[in-house]
């Protein structure tokens, strides 16, 4: 179980406002006339309405953060329809957001405790727009959950939310059908082929995946670190979060590919 | 009045430096250099210049903050010159930053009771650049500020400061001539007609307008909510500011119309 | 000597990581689940793998942080081979990095005292990423130097630690070749040209310079601020770094000239 070292409770923001126009500065304002929780940006500049994105960020960091620390995350392409708000707790923090899948992957890692349809308007920004719910609805639920609040004092639990996943890969005796899920600043391709799904086909331990993307295909070492190959060359890589990735040392190894996110992957071993 | 609920006081920062100059960093330090103050990030990407970008940035969020919030704008292309820094008090608030307008409109929103020149060259950073006011005369003032100095003591009261407006609609019969005034990131394309101008046109509640801009003119639907269209469909709403939006759910209005700040935009109610 | 005003012990964060991966929101967390420290973002914008910029935003800002702060700069392209991790003590701050020299200039401005390979592995995160060091060791860290460990506790003293230097201007007679070493937002050219070495050559105070950067051949004044000419004009001026910029009233240089970081400036006084 995770500390709780903090004397202020923590509200993370993850959005896709981006940092041009007056919203993100909108929902702090509300959670600090609200709450004395200590604010921290995440990123805003998530691409505009991609909840899969989003999910993916959350589902990356979440963990790193102290007990009872409350994530935030708007990204929220229908806001104002019949998408529900909700309150996720899980074992150690409450994800506050819309019910679009946006927090799922993050929540579901930390096992899901209860989910909370936000009914209670009590708690809202007067009046409540219908474009806005981050300032008007998540802001000051964040800041109440900060303020010591039960997530069941904002409304009824419900069981039908919305979960997204990470796309499944298809194995198939030595190969991986599998589809890029992130790319990062630095060209690297980010898959959906987790270090315990790659191990299960290569259990006598090769050294080197034959891969295609596109029209690509290549053989590429697999490395421990960017810098085992020269810089330029492609390798393979188990990344800071555990799948594998793409890349080039010190360049883009999506620039070279013309790669975007979706598109298919085959990773294969070679036979001797 | 607003509840002070923070033990630290808060300063907001809102700039043009970007993120990739050593300028907001050095701003930063100097305010807790001097104070224990809480400094919250709005924007460093108002467009570099533009005093009436950031000017509607602080309207559209200032209010939303704690009693006491020390709001710092550094939008200062006429920096070293004789314009004035400033300090303006008002019922809530503090707002320190270059005398050219971009302070006002939140100022004046929140009822101004003095304007103070900045000239008690003993709260400055030593040596004053006459390059970077923001991080030798504007953070230590708003630093100061935060413990507690009266804005009395940095200077004498002054009348005569600079204020701008929101430009003003002209109303004709059933008709509207109007201004974009903001084109955020999602596309949304912000006028210049409040709600309340608007219902003075309006009194039998119609639900469709007439639109043109430029050489688009059409009839758009008036939505309470983006989704109430479909995607793609243009409609018109009274956003989270409160003025009317021209908008297309989840796509970009202003792309599609090619429009820009300060275009003139037409808004007739059609005649039965 | 600089004040410790803060309670909380501030930790500072420069990276390359941009604003749309999942790094800098796991590298917060990893510190806040460590250390009641406050997270200061200076710039997660350097220009990726750009140790020379890097060590220039430092250079410029890390003298404004109150004594104690920890600075943690990550622009790391050398990640997980065999370049070390270090902490640099100097008389007021500490210094937390990559040993690539992103970290030297502003620790050499600020007196090295000790620096140290860190190495004790019981302060990293477990399991330790090859391509992810930020989070799993230089974020822990710098969380446990605020919690107050000594640096001696996370590894060896060594001597060998990589400095870069701002390259070094020639001066001949009454001209100085120099070079661009940063160019920022606002399109002013900042040369490596100091105040000092400038003040040897113009020792009758002429207020004119000539400057020849690739074709662009020109006079202009040296001038107090930018707006002592008309807007758009060229002028020359010690900016708030204290180098000699080359820039335009209220317009880009750079665009205007063309240049780029490393191109090459001759600067002349005119001989009368």
């Amino acid at each position: 179980m995770r500390a709780k070292i903090q004397p202020e409770p923590i509200i993370t923001l993850l959005t896709d406002f981006g940092e041009e126009d007056p919203y993100i500065g909108a929902v702090k304002g509300v959670i600090l006339s609200i709450s004395y929780a200590r604010v921290i940006d995440l990123s805003h500049n998530i691409q505009k309405y991609n909840i899969q994105e989003g999910a993916f960020y959350l589902f990356s960091v979440a963990k790193y953060y102290p007990k009872n620390t409350i994530h935030l995350a708007i990204i929220d392409p229908e806001v104002g329809s019949k998408r529900r708000p909700i309150i996720i707790q899980t074992k150690n923090y409450f994800f506050v957001g819309p019910d679009n899948g946006v927090l799922s992957l993050a929540a579901e890692k930390d096992e899901v405790q209860k989910v909370i349809e936000i009914k209670n308007s009590a708690y809202f920004l007067k009046p409540v727009s219908k474009t806005f719910h981050g300032r008007d609805i998540f802001a000051p639920v964040a800041a109440y959950l900060a303020n010591n609040k039960k997530p069941e004092e904002f409304g009824p639990l419900i069981q039908d939310w919305i979960q997204i996943k990470i796309p499944k890969v298809r194995v198939n005796k030595n190969e991986i059908n599998a589809e890029i899920i992130h790319i990062d600043r630095f060209g690297n391709i980010i898959t959906n082929i987790s270090q315990e799904i790659f191990q299960t086909i290569n259990k006598d331990e090769k050294k080197f995946i034959q891969i295609q993307v596109n029209e690509f295909r290549s053989k590429v070492g697999l490395c421990g670190s960017y810098n085992e190959v020269e810089r330029g060359e492609f390798l393979g890589i188990f990344g800071s979060s555990n799948f594998l990735e793409i890349a080039r040392n010190q360049d883009s190894a999506a620039d070279a590919l013309n790669v975007q996110v979706h598109d298919k992957i085959l990773v294969e071993l070679p036979i001797d």
